[in-house]
């Protein structure tokens, strides 16, 4: 998944522009595209081109060239291994209720290099269940069968009453970084990672959004 | 949702986290609590004390007492007043498969202001039926629905494929805000509000997060 080196100078912003960069390039390649300008993409993507060309100068191992621009394949391999696509990680689910089986079912989660192997919920009637093609085990099973299966990444669709204790489980397994889906702020060691999709923000943002353009309209 | 002049002196930032401290401050209120300090919510938050104040002292119609901190009740009601919480506002999903069905599902949107009215689906089979208790209806009737609903909020659970055009019909029917939870950018006018949920960009991030945890371990 790339050194420390990479880390500590390529930005979290940087890094959130990769995904897209990648999907971008990806329809690229397979509308036939052998090179691309930093501009064009900049321009498809709406994003500003001294930016573009930052971002994957700090990425890629041959710089673009001023007159053809960048190797589509060259710049997928480099975003590749920087995001560690080449390299799939195995991930548990707790959580198979409606947002988990979502996620266990979204296929496309693979092509991040993210593999869901097992999910866990604590509700009878879930357990011993298949959602997306992952088998549901029953919740009190988490720590074992983490640290058995030595998975790293836990994904967190429960509750937020049952959060906190599920993380915890998490955690005793071995997981080092959870992608939190619950509204609830998890207490946790420091050499942990953890991502919060925080919907409701993303809500409010868009709310104040929609607002500032119906009062400028009055 | 507020008028124009909050929304120009109050950042992105800070109002992402104001749906944090909304949910905070509920719980202390389930708990009895009448006041609360700053530096208390900081640190059950984990964010900066100065922060914390600076958010809440743009969004309090009272400010806090030195002394006594900030009166709970009051705090909750600038939130809501804030944020539109008061005054919800009705959605429409297009796209009534896993990730929709969870999204419309939910039940706690409606605590954050949305309430989904209507959903929209191209596929035969999902036409007619009900997810999270809203009524699924064919999505060639996006736009002519919409209008007849006066709904100015749009919610995009469909796949990448299937996003431009029915953002598209979102927008012919009048809708002015747009959830977008495909992997694409849209191309949009102006004066769309558009917030994206870029799981794969929240996925390579913390993927580097863990790559970084796991390399300062070696």
């Amino acid at each position: 998944m790339g050194n420390n080196k990479e880390l500590t100078s390529v930005s979290k912003a940087t890094i959130g522009r990769l995904p897209a960069y990648h999907r971008y390039l990806k329809e690229k390649q397979a509308q036939g595209e052998r090179t691309i300008a930093s501009t064009a993409i900049a321009e498809d993507l709406h994003l500003n081109a001294v930016q573009v060309r930052k971002d994957l100068s700090l990425i890629s191992t041959t710089a673009g060239k001023p007159k053809r621009g960048f190797d589509v394949d060259e710049l997928i391999a480099d975003i590749d291994r920087f995001l560690g696509y080449d390299n799939v990680s195995d991930a548990v689910l707790v959580g198979a209720g409606g947002l988990g089986s979502a996620l266990a079912g979204y296929g496309g989660f693979k092509n991040y290099g993210l593999n869901i192997v097992a999910a866990f919920d604590a509700d009878p009637s879930r357990i011993g269940r298949t959602v997306g093609g992952v088998h549901v085990f029953d919740a009190r099973e988490t720590a074992s069968l983490v640290r058995r299966l030595n998975v790293r990444i836990g994904i967190l669709a429960v509750p937020k009453e049952a959060a906190q204790g599920a993380a915890d489980a998490l955690v005793a397994g071995g997981v080092r970084a959870i992608w939190n889906f619950a509204p609830v702020h998890l207490s946790l060691p420091e050499n942990i990672a953890v991502k919060n999709e925080d919907m409701a923000a993303s809500l409010a943002i868009l709310s104040k959004r929609l607002a500032e353009i119906l009062s400028h309209e009055k």
